[in-house]
């Protein structure tokens, strides 16, 4: 038979972890499933500066080890496993894992996105020392240096964009020979004198030291290399939530997110979301923090309601 | 004439603060008007255990002067004023304070809002030191103890409902005869064996020494006064949002909270809200440092389109 939860976390990063602080603070009978041992992309951030309340900045790792044992201390206990199904009945929840299955009166989904990545040398080994996937996070970083965003849709050039109020010169590392952003976005980076275009380019290489130094780029037309000297790189070729599990039970938007209201309810009753899994989440430590806090808050009351 | 801004946040508590470390980051034009020197009502609590990343806790006025100088590094510029009023020109908003008129392209309300008090002798003295207003914040320091809610309307008997976690006894004092709250709700309180009612009942002074000890109770129908003894007291008579200035600019539910969609944008565009004066904000550091952020960003968002 399967254990039977108040309410079940699904992912273990800012978003489940706030989540969880509030869940097992208010003495519901919760678990947390995560399936690595630290979760959450911040868990890669060399250092996070706009974390409300670290005025010194804090590394996304110690931030995720600080909410973890703050969890804990409360008493939430934590699992590893691949979620691989929820299944609805009547006013139970059931959540199909590699650990075992959790029967359960609540969910609260946070279980994240993951980046598109490029798949070229040195993307990895560079993460958090001059690639990034994230301007808001840390185009601070990179004030009167160069970098490159590769990418050609509208993302890719918001970030270009933002990224002229730090960096001194910008390119745009695109595959194809036109963008397809919306026209406005387009002219706009078009007309701005620190933005410069690399049409019909891909990045076959990052390379560098300690940090990245120049981009091994390939002409997507006749083969021909080249190297751009960079000091950072931002890719922004899109995103793919963890929502595999979810198909048929929660409405999803076009590209696979969870869609909320405000209280970080989905349609279904009982099932929540938090954090970057979120449609329009604004995929930030402190939004998904919230998120979690706001979910785990609306799913006590939610439980205390008569069904 | 005039300052003008790409951003103006009202208030210098949690959210507001948030969004100014987002806006300022951001290299907006931004300025902060906080009315005193220090912001929020977090700034009396003696210890915040839940907002995520302090795994021992942190008292709020600390939490608070953490994220003003973490605001100040970016820049962030604050103005102690009284705001008096928000006026909507074509693109541009003039904001009217006790410390000169600013117009802005954007506004983010973050005003927070005020308790409804007792105003009897002891309330200020004992808050953070057995007087709370918040049983989701403060529950969990009275595992065992005998205390108090204040109130008979849903959200003093849900305060009452959620304190039977943590306490081994919670005495309702409500001044009238019966209960406001509904009625499966008044059910549930009333079935509740570690909940007692004390009904014609008005706590008229709060005595203690360096905590709460007891109540000093009068019954409202016939004057006499008795004692109670207590390890705390949740005064649970409402909020009142600071949203004065806002009249007939900015829609209002009926409490006076400022009604925004999951994007903290109001339905007039350029102005959005942050924090407890949001209508179903959840009243946590944590979710008033998240809209911030959200608020922030999707001001930014706003700043970049054409209007």
């Amino acid at each position: 038979m399967a254990e039977k939860y108040d309410v079940i976390i699904i992912g273990g990063g800012p978003a489940g972890l706030s989540a969880g602080i509030y869940a097992a603070r208010a003495r519901l009978a919760c678990k947390l499933i995560e399936k690595a041992a630290l979760g959450g992309l911040i868990v890669n951030a060399e250092k996070v500066e706009n974390y409300p309340g670290f005025a010194d900045g804090v590394s996304g790792l110690e931030l995720t080890e600080l909410m973890q044992s703050q969890a804990q201390k409360f008493g939430l206990d934590t699992v590893i496993g691949e979620v691989q199904g929820l299944t609805l009945n009547d006013s139970l929840k059931t959540i199909t894992t590699s650990a075992g299955d959790y029967d359960t009166r609540a969910v609260i989904v946070a279980s994240g996105s993951e980046h598109n990545k490029l798949g070229v040398p040195g993307e990895e080994k560079f993460t958090g020392r001059g690639v990034s996937f994230c301007a808001t996070c840390d185009g601070y970083f990179f004030q009167d240096k160069t970098v490159a965003v590769v990418g050609g849709g509208n993302a890719a050039l918001a970030e270009a964009l933002n990224l002229t109020k730090f960096a001194s010169k910008v390119f745009v590392v695109h595959r194809r020979g036109e963008l397809r952003a919306t026209k406005i976005v387009q002219e706009r980076a078009l007309a701005n004198p620190k933005i410069e275009f690399r049409f019909n380019t891909a990045v076959s290489a990052i390379e560098g030291g300690d940090f990245v130094k120049s981009l091994k780029l390939e002409d997507t037309e006749n083969g021909k290399a080249s190297t751009l000297k960079v000091d950072g790189l931002f890719v922004a070729i899109g995103f793919k939530p963890n929502t595999e599990f979810l198909k048929n039970t929660v409405p999803l938007d076009g590209a696979g997110y969870v869609i909320t209201d405000e209280k970080m309810a989905t349609p279904v009753p009982g099932i929540f979301a938090a954090g970057d899994v979120r449609s329009s989440s604004i995929r930030q430590v402190i939004g998904a923090a919230g998120d979690g806090a706001v979910a785990a808050i609306y799913a006590e009351r939610y439980l205390s309601e008569p069904h």
